[in-house]
């Protein structure tokens, strides 16, 4: 009964259920029901068992249609009475009441905090619940990809980062903010940016910009790119953290705007992107809500460097980490557009990588006046 | 003649030069007056001299009436004719020109920036005026202690992070903001937070308190620990970065606010309150503008486990790192006081850390409800 009750859950990941009174299934329902799909088994002294969708490799592929990686069919039972599975089951089962109790006091926490919540001696033995976050992290996602519910959702999230400014004005937590008028600093993007946490009021921009650094963040908010060309300029700190993957995913799918992508031109600049476009490997569960297909590469290209006359000196030469690297992403099926081949084969022949901060040789502001507004102009971008 | 002109400059290091007419010198002044001594040696047929203090070990002092780690007088020349000097002459000449530009552009920029603006091929050779960013960092160093200006005076920024909230309005690059209705995210701190940027308006805040983990802040920030303690919360996400430490510094030495230092009980939550509070080794020539040395150690002590009753099985088992950092930081001068000096030996005695999420176990918000605010009545911390 609880088997099937988790496979029914594990197809809603994509499409939130609806009961039949035509209620929105809260996470808090999510939880309570496999409670009651654990408690319903006891009470027919069947043996309890979950039944978790299988997170490797094996069960990812990548959807061409929808532009995805997304997460296949395929589940791991996980009965209580089973020498190899009781441990999992008993911390499954700990974990989802202590998430409960996220829901009913409306607080939101960390995951390191959620191991210590959950780590005690079991009574009577000299057992603890949970050894170490190792132990506690896959549990969460296994409770994420069961429930069908994101780790915002269960109020669970990983360190915070990243920052945004542009001409929009949110309610976060109840405060209006004009994010047109934060400064040099702007608005600290947090973990959760739920639409109950985070209420779009007013957008007035045309476009999001991603930028990989916050160094060159803070070149463009210095410079007003987000005013001159009305956009949202978001920055994620290196590989943007998930607070800024679903706040961009949030941004394009509610509002419609495109998604502008600003990274340095070696693999690691490709790769930041391709997780923002299509999702990762290890969290393809989520990519459904998180990846944004329409996202767009608009540099830094190996082609940037003649088409903007960047001295050769102020490239690095590839080593052999980066070429490696750049050869396993050529063979990801979502690089396999002959556009990506071309890209990516002409940065292995030239030998070098070249990162946004070269630009800076020409003048501090060319990245911000001239690079970007003019690959925007020329739509000089790969999809 | 330049290497007194550097030896003046090292004076000023702590206190502004003002010129003869009374008007403060700006950072402009300085760059310029390094520039004309170079020729002033010029004119004369003299080999021009760059005197640059010494930073050093050699030359690190830990005052123990101002309580902060200050640089000593020691300087070592840098002539232009000599072999092993030309080069490194060459770049700070360089260097001094680009940042001249920043000054008159009025513009920010990160040190990877000002590596790409300064590096191209010497004119008629083969020699790189910088062949990396190793090179180029020291350099800006060097002209920080010679000039007497700190890095975000010469406007040169390190990557920013950290976020803030509280009951304070600050005008940040002419935008006036409410840091009470900031929301979950908070205000994202910048690199720069000099008064020509970041401005008081206005200010209830009977404290701050600098909290090491962001999902620690966010857990305060969620409780709103800030308006029922009318403080300013503020997090540098790990050992604080140059612009959380400066704000801090301001709020301290401007608005006189008490600084409380939140960190885990572990050798390198010590090292992160020190820093804080003494300045660093590295950076000693900063101290004068960065070191807060009223800041206070609010938490955790190795004597909290007992006092709160968290269950031994929370903590973890120093490692062999952990040891010998400890016993590192109990040899420093500041860490001399006999009640520093019985923490840290506590530590070592129960052999165990302990993170500020092991306070979860209790409550989600237990750290927020009662940790702080106990020891706070209790004035137990350390200073």
């Amino acid at each position: 009964m609880a088997k099937k009750a988790g496979k029914q859950k594990t197809n809603q990941s994509t499409k939130p259920r609806r009961s039949t009174s035509g209620k929105k299934t809260t996470t808090r329902d999510k939880i309570v029901g496999l409670a009651e799909a654990v408690i319903g088994d006891i009470a027919k002294a069947e043996n309890p068992t979950l039944d978790v969708p299988t997170r490797a490799l094996s069960n990812v592929s990548f959807d061409k249609r929808t532009g995805i990686i997304e997460m296949g069919e395929a589940t791991s039972e996980r009965p209580f009475f089973d020498l190899g599975n009781a441990k999992r089951f008993m911390q499954t089962v700990l974990m989802s009441s202590e998430l409960l109790k996220l829901q009913d006091q409306m607080k939101t926490t960390s995951i390191r905090d959620m191991f210590y919540r959950c780590k005690h001696t079991v009574e009577g033995s000299k057992e603890e619940t949970f050894n170490d976050q190792d132990e506690s992290d896959p549990v969460i996602e296994d409770l994420e990809v069961t429930l069908g519910a994101l780790r915002e959702e269960l109020r669970v999230f990983a360190n915070p980062d990243g920052a945004m400014v542009g001409p929009m004005t949110i309610r976060d937590s109840g405060d209006e903010i004009a994010l047109s008028r934060m400064g040099s600093g702007g608005w600290a993007v947090p973990s959760i940016v739920e639409a109950d946490v985070i209420e779009f009021i007013k957008c007035d921009a045309k476009f999001i910009l991603l930028v990989e650094k916050a160094a060159i963040w803070s070149r463009f908010n210095e410079d007003r790119f987000w005013e001159k060309h009305k956009c949202m300029l978001i920055t994620g700190r290196g590989q943007p953290p998930r607070g800024v993957r679903r706040l961009c995913f949030r941004m394009a799918d509610e509002l419609k705007l495109p998604l502008y992508v600003l990274v340095d031109n070696d693999p690691w600049g490709y790769y930041i992107y391709s997780v923002v476009k299509q999702g990762s490997i290890n969290l393809a569960f989520e990519s459904a809500r998180m990846a944004v297909p329409q996202a767009r590469f608009i540099g830094m290209s190996a082609y940037d460097a003649a088409e903007f006359d960047i001295p050769m000196n102020l490239s690095i030469r590839l080593n052999d980490k980066d070429i490696q690297r750049a050869k396993e992403i050529m063979n990801y099926p979502w690089f396999a557009g002959r556009h990506w081949q071309r890209e990516i084969k002409h940065m292995l022949k030239l030998g070098v990588k070249l990162e946004l901060e070269a630009l800076s040789n020409k003048d501090f502001s060319f990245i911000a006046d001239t690079y970007v507004p003019q690959k925007l102009k020329k739509k000089n971008w790969l999809n």
